[in-house]
């Protein structure tokens, strides 16, 4: 493609006519395509469906340490979910506690405790405090932003470099303001970037100081095993990396199979210090029994170990890869060379990233939706769902079908290109 | 047996003798019998083994409303389990919310969002109150106690008579003070007493004036069909009720099949006016994509309906039933007469209450840890754990066998005995 930026208003203006065809064509198929949100497709679902089929009523539900799994207990989880866990954290299995099927909601109630009663027996609640600031990595993962805005945590942007958040930013903001008591960071395979946090960012974040002594960083490995091809990137240990730092309680850690077997329906755990464990469970104690231990005795029955659900996300990326590469091999077709575009190229994850001219993002996303494809809210990556820019798209390519998606890439890339020339005519630099 | 208040003080000594040699006997025993929380018995949980048959991987795992129930959504349930809800609750499927798998934690969270958004848009949230205060109908649940203990809400001890708490008391309570935000009940077989809300107990909790108009009644209908013989209580419908009286937010009810399927891994659900529901979803979006949907539909579908259900615990009742009676029948023949003891005689739940003479509640529940018994601490049935009368013990008779239970609960009798004695003998009235 050309570069748009160096055609004149003349040539501009003869290739909307073009694109305005196309997209009114589209427009009369009246379609239907939802890329919306970072969701498995039933191709991916059914990869674990041989699950439903382990526990049947003559099998024996006695966890590991003998605790029957129909009945009430375990407010923690059970031993040999622990275990599995601990394998895919790379941490000891006294340093996890498993939840019921959400994650998020795990992450939700974190934040509340802490905001209830503090990070500690003897830190002040942060919720008693007259303000509580988070770093927010951006573009990043709404539902983390809703949390925050939930409970009036004020969210700082902090910009995202090619490997992870910008730690000049960090360091200085967490070292001068003692009000930032937290951070959110999705470390492997960003939301919606791609980007896996360098060794570098790693040691910097945990070993960084920061002015409040009781600062957490919400670590959010929701694709820790979720690679697109041979060569996956890898993260290093942030909790040893705490530990050896002289910080163990810094990070809470969080995964679950979410996007491993059933959505909604897996099992989520966090990783942390003993120390962190050990007073969260006096409050976790107050909520609930114990979340649901024959889903989590049907998980490790089924997944066994860390190798067997590796080989089982290899299923998954031979499902998702092609879904990627239509929309990758569209964008470099219809974008690239024309200087209004830019995205990247993940090795994992459920996101393309795209970004656009600034203060285009949003007329994009609407144009898309009159011609029947849904995205994600423009904005929504940042936080208060405000794009300073107004460029960032976030695609999520994985829930429709490799002809839906190229056909709904393909508006995309005309809704990005009729939009850009719009802006290019009305700022009125082309000659 | 003999009324012990008439007895000499020869003859006290006399009997003590007696009663010492029986325990000591049980001490060499080595016992370990555990009565302390009304767990269903292994034989209960096997009842529901056909569950796990149910969802196999060639199964549709597709909602009424076509949702894919391994994905994401479903915020508040699929369209089947709120509709076997509303008829378990006797309410509309638009007033049922289905939750994960514990309504302790619908509870906690909800009074959570009370105390952090308040009842509604334009309600102060409870948080930001000098002082909230619930009344607690006591002996009651300690963990609905512990909720309160947890959020620095004020508890207030209301007695609970033969049809329900003190309506005497909570009406003059609640007209007078406007701190009173909430209150606690188990309408129906309560905790531990076993007590049914009569009719016009539920008419006048229902249309009572409040000073607090955001006063909010959590109504814990947990044992709702677990009846234990063939004239169960009848509780009259507590949200239509509210609806007639012209209070319809005022009552927030919950359920769960914990104790009809699988404890720990049921499905719970809650139901209240729509306003109120509506209100709920907005903060529930935050802190969840949507509970278990798989375990729903594996409960819907083993279920089917209300009389499937009313069935199935018939087969509990079969299982419960003749373990209630033994402890009725042992407490019958050792304390009856005595005029030391006192206790219910319930159609359905999973308790029995047993009051000792005021101050000897502790010393029998210490003396049967000591012979091998542990029962639910003296005390937990009242807030903060302190029993004024210190005369209340909650014994479970669902979990041990009957061989167990009869052991347990003639070294209970022993105990209450021995305890009650000392304590006669000590006041000296007994010449």
């Amino acid at each position: 493609m050309n570069d748009l930026i160096t055609l004149s208003a003349v040539e501009l203006n003869g290739l909307y006519v073009n694109l305005q065809e196309k997209y009114e064509g589209y427009i009369t198929q009246k379609l239907k395509l939802d890329m919306s949100r970072g969701k498995p497709s039933p191709e991916q679902l059914d990869l674990s469906m041989g699950m439903l089929d382990l526990l049947k009523s003559d099998d024996n539900l006695k966890s590991a340490d003998g605790m029957d799994c129909r009945n009430y207990g375990g407010l923690d989880g059970i031993p040999e979910a622990k275990e599995l866990f601990a394998h895919i954290l790379e941490v000891s299995p006294k340093e996890v506690i498993i939840g019921g099927s959400s994650s998020l909601s795990m992450m939700h109630d974190t934040v509340l405790r802490l905001l209830l009663h503090g990070a500690g027996e003897n830190e002040i609640p942060w919720g008693k405090l007259p303000t509580v600031k988070f770093l927010c990595p951006s573009p990043g993962y709404d539902r983390h932003f809703a949390i925050c805005e939930q409970f009036n945590i004020e969210m700082v942007i902090i910009n995202m470099l090619k490997d992870g958040p910008d730690m000049e930013q960090v360091e200085k903001l967490v070292s001068e303001d003692e009000s930032i008591k937290g951070m959110w960071c999705v470390p492997k395979y960003s939301n919606p970037d791609g980007i896996t946090y360098s060794d570098e960012v790693v040691d910097r974040l945990a070993s960084m100081k920061t002015k409040a002594r009781d600062f957490r960083i919400i670590w959010d490995d929701a694709y820790t095993l979720h690679h697109l091809n041979n060569t996956p990137d890898k993260l290093k240990n942030m909790l040893a990396t705490c530990k050896a730092a002289g910080n163990p309680d810094r990070v809470l850690m969080f995964t679950s199979t979410s996007k491993i077997s059933f959505s909604g329906s897996g099992v989520a755990a966090m990783s942390a210090s003993e120390n962190n464990l050990n007073f969260f469970r006096k409050q976790m104690a107050i909520q609930s029994i114990g979340p649901d231990k024959i889903n989590q005795l049907r998980h490790v029955r089924f997944f066994k170990n860390l190798d067997v659900i590796q080989e089982h996300m290899k299923k998954h990326a031979a499902i998702i890869k092609p879904k990627f590469d239509v929309v990758l091999d569209i964008l470099d077709t219809e974008l690239s060379g024309t200087q209004i575009a830019s995205w990247n190229k993940p090795n994992g994850g459920y996101f393309i990233s795209l970004n656009t001219l600034d203060n285009c993002a949003k007329a994009v996303v609407s144009m898309a939706a009159e011609a029947g494809v849904t995205l994600t809210k423009a904005g929504a990556t940042f936080p208060y769902g405000r794009d300073p820019h107004d460029k960032n798209i976030r695609i999520a390519p994985s829930y429709p079908s490799l002809t839906e998606l190229r056909t709904a890439i393909e508006i995309l890339c005309l809704c990005v290109q009729m939009v850009s020339i719009k802006k290019l005519l009305a700022e009125g630099n082309n000659n």
